[in-house]
C-alpha cells in the first residue's frame, strides 16, 4: 500500500512531517510558556490525536458536541468546545460534562443563563470575544456587556469563568509577518485589556488565542497564558501563502488518477473533484501579476512521499466540479503526464480536505480513520 | 422527529417535492419520447433511488466505480458511470460489468485500447465530445481523432459503441432562458453533425446530453434519444438563478441552530459552515446593483417544510468557516430571531450539500440513507 499504488482518490498523510509540525509547536510554547492546547477539528482523528499525547498534550479543543464525544470515547478528559453553545444540544452537553472538564463558548448572558439553569454538572466557560476578525465574540471593547455576563457567571454554582478567547481568523486573509503580527498585536492588546479590567473582580482566569498564522509565525506572546491552533497539524497552501510554513511543512497530500488529458490545453483531468478536495479557494499570483483562482497545487508523489509543488504560476488546479478536477500544467509538464498516472495534489484548506476525505493514508501503508460525524 | 425539533445540522427533504421533480421531469421525456436516464450523483440515495422507479427509470448514470458498486448493490442493473475511465480501477470495473450493462466513458484510444485489453467482460462506451464547456471530452469537431476511437472501438471484441455524450455544464455559468438556448443548440448541433458522420459507417447509435438548465428549460431535443440530468431531482439557489427551477422546487434545505447574534451587524451565527454546505457561492445581485457572494439563502422552518426564501438581496449566508456559518439579516428579520432558534439554508449547490451531509431526514420524520464513499 504504497502512495504511488493507490487506485482512486486517496488523502496520504506524511506522518513524519505531522510529528513534527506537532512538535514544533509543543516546543515553542515550552520556551515561552504558553499551554498548548490544540484544536482537533483539522485531523478529527484519535489516531493522529496519539501524536499530541507523545508531546504531552492533555488539553484539547474541538468544533463540536458530536467531535467532543468522540474525544471523550478516546479517553480525552478535558475538552473545550469551541463553538458558542448550541442550547438545543444541552442534554448531550449535560451527559458529556458528567464525564470530562467540559469548556464552553459563551458570548451572550442570555446563553449563560440558559447553560446554568439546564445543566446538572458543572461546567468552565470562556467568553469568546472579537478584536477585529467580525465573525462571532463580543466585540472586546463592549467592557459592559462583559461584565454583566462576568456578573451572571460569577453567582451561578453551575459556571466556572475559565477566561477570554479570541479567534483572530483575520489572519487567514493577509500575507506576510508584518500583516500578521499588526493584527496579532490587537488580540494580544484586547486580551492583556481585559485582564486588566476584570482581574481585581474575577480572580484569576487564562487567556487565550487561536490561530495558526499567529501561533506560528509569532514570538510575542505576552500576558497569555494558552494557545489553540488547530491548522498547524497539517498546514496548506493557503498557510504557505500567508508565510506558516514553508512547503516542506505541509503534511497531507490528496493523491488524484489521471483520467484525461487535452494537449491542445495542457490540461489534465483527475478524479478528484470538490467532494474530495472541498471548494475553498486561493488567489495565486500569476508570471504577469494577474491573480487567478486555484484549488490546489500540484506535486509528483513517490512511494512514502512528494515532491516540492510544481511551479505555482503554471501548474495548478484550474476549476472543480463534483467529481472531477482540471489541472492547468505547463507544457513541459503536460508533456510528461499519462492516462493512468497518479498526481498529488495540495491542498487550500487541509481541514477541509481531511473533513471531505474521511480517513487518511500514512507513509507506512497504515490507514488512519477519522471520526464520522456523518453516521 | 419534526423539522422544527433538529437539535443539529440537519439535511431536510421535502420528498414530495422532490417526487415531483422526477415525475416532471419523467412526464416531458415522456412527452419529448426521450429517455431519461438520470444522473444519481445528486442525491446517492437507494431510498430516493425508489421514487426513480416508481416514475419507470431503469437505466441510471453515476460519477464513479464506487457509486456503481453501490447502485449495483441496491439492485439496478443497467449502469453509466459518466468520468473518464479510470483505468487504475479496471479491476473493480471488470467485476461490475460481470454483474450490471455498464457503460463506460471513453475520451481517447490509448483508454479504449487499455479497457478492451484487460476486461473480461464486455461493456458498452460512450463517447463523452465538448461543443464548448471545455472540463472533458474530446473537441465535436476533431472527426479524425473521433473516427480512430470509433475504429478501434468497432475491432474490440469487448466494446460496444453505445454513443455520444455532451455534459454542456457552461448552461451552469448564465443566466436565462435565451442564454441557456443558445449553448444548449450547441450542444444540439455538435450531437446531431456526430451522427450525420458517423452513421453510415457505424451504425445506429445513440445520442445523450445531461445539464439540468437545459433539460429543465428547452423543449427542442431534436435527434436527441435521451437525457442524463442529475441535480433537478433536488434543484438549488443555482439553478433557481439559472431559472431551471422555482424556489418552490427545491426540495432540500439545511436546518441550522442560531448559536450567537450580533446586533451591531444584524448578523446571526448558526452551526452549520463549510463542512456542512460546501464552500459553493453564487453572485447574488444587490438593490444597489452590485454583486455580493452569497453561500445559501434563508426559509423559515415549519413542522414538515418551510418557507419562500426571505429576500435574498437582504437575508443570505454571508460566510462560512468550518463549521460556522455567518449570517446577514434585514433589521426586521434580525429582530425576531434568538439564539436557540432553528434557520434553514437554501443551499447553493444541493449536490455538494448532499455529499457533506452524507444522509436527509424527509417530513415524516424518516431518515434517508445515502451511500458512504468514505468507509
Amino acid at each position: 500500500m504504497s502512495f504511488t499504488s493507490q487506485t482512486s482518490p486517496t488523502l496520504l498523510l506524511n506522518s513524519e512531517t505531522c510529528r513534527a509540525n506537532i512538535r514544533r509547536m509543543a516546543d515553542k510554547c515550552k520556551k515561552l510558556k504558553l499551554e498548548l492546547n490544540p484544536h482537533f477539528k483539522t485531523h478529527q482523528s484519535l489516531d493522529i490525536a496519539e501524536f499530541f499525547r507523545e508531546a504531552g498534550i492533555s488539553k484539547i479543543t474541538v468544533s463540536s458536541v458530536t467531535m467532543a464525544e468522540y474525544f471523550a470515547d478516546g479517553g480525552w478528559s478535558d475538552i473545550t468546545i469551541a463553538l458558542p453553545v448550541n442550547i438545543r444540544e444541552l442534554p448531550r452537553i449535560d451527559a458529556l460534562a458528567g464525564r470530562v472538564h467540559l469548556t464552553l463558548d459563551i458570548i451572550s448572558a442570555e446563553t449563560a443563563r440558559l447553560v446554568s439553569e439546564k445543566l446538572q454538572h458543572k461546567v468552565s466557560v470562556m467568553l469568546e470575544v472579537d478584536a477585529g476578525y467580525g465573525r462571532t465574540g463580543i466585540p472586546a471593547n463592549e467592557t459592559e456587556r462583559i461584565q454583566n455576563i462576568l456578573q451572571y457567571i460569577q453567582t451561578s454554582p453551575r459556571l466556572d469563568f475559565y477566561g477570554f478567547y479570541i479567534h483572530a481568523g483575520h489572519t487567514y486573509d493577509v500575507i506576510g509577518e508584518d500583516a500578521v503580527h499588526q493584527l496579532h498585536q490587537q488580540s494580544l492588546n484586547s486580551l492583556n485589556q481585559l485582564k486588566e479590567n476584570f482581574q481585581d473582580t474575577f480572580g484569576s482566569f487564562h487567556l487565550s488565542l487561536g490561530d495558526t498564522p499567529s501561533c506560528s509565525m509569532m514570538q510575542d506572546f505576552r500576558g497569555i497564558d494558552e494557545i489553540r491552533p488547530g491548522n498547524f497539524v497539517f498546514y496548506d497552501l493557503m498557510q504557505a501563502g500567508i508565510g506558516s510554513c514553508s512547503y516542506d511543512d505541509i503534511a497531507v497530500v490528496l493523491a488524484a488518477p489521471v483520467v484525461a488529458t487535452e494537449a491542445s490545453r495542457n490540461e489534465v483531468v483527475v478524479h478528484a473533484g470538490a467532494i474530495h478536495l472541498s471548494k475553498d479557494r486561493l488567489k495565486m499570483p500569476q508570471e504577469d501579476q494577474s491573480l487567478t483562482e486555484i484549488f490546489g497545487g500540484i506535486v509528483k508523489l513517490s512511494k512514502k512521499g512528494w515532491s516540492q509543488p510544481l511551479s505555482l504560476s503554471e501548474n495548478y488546479v484550474l476549476k472543480l466540479s463534483q467529481e472531477h478536477g482540471m489541472i492547468q500544467l505547463s507544457e513541459r509538464e503536460f508533456s510528461k503526464v499519462s492516462v493512468g498516472d497518479l498526481l498529488g495534489i495540495l491542498p487550500v484548506h487541509s481541514c477541509l480536505t481531511a473533513d471531505c476525505m474521511g480517513s487518511y493514508l500514512d507513509e507506512n501503508g497504515r490507514k488512519i480513520n477519522m471520526m464520522n460525524w456523518r453516521k
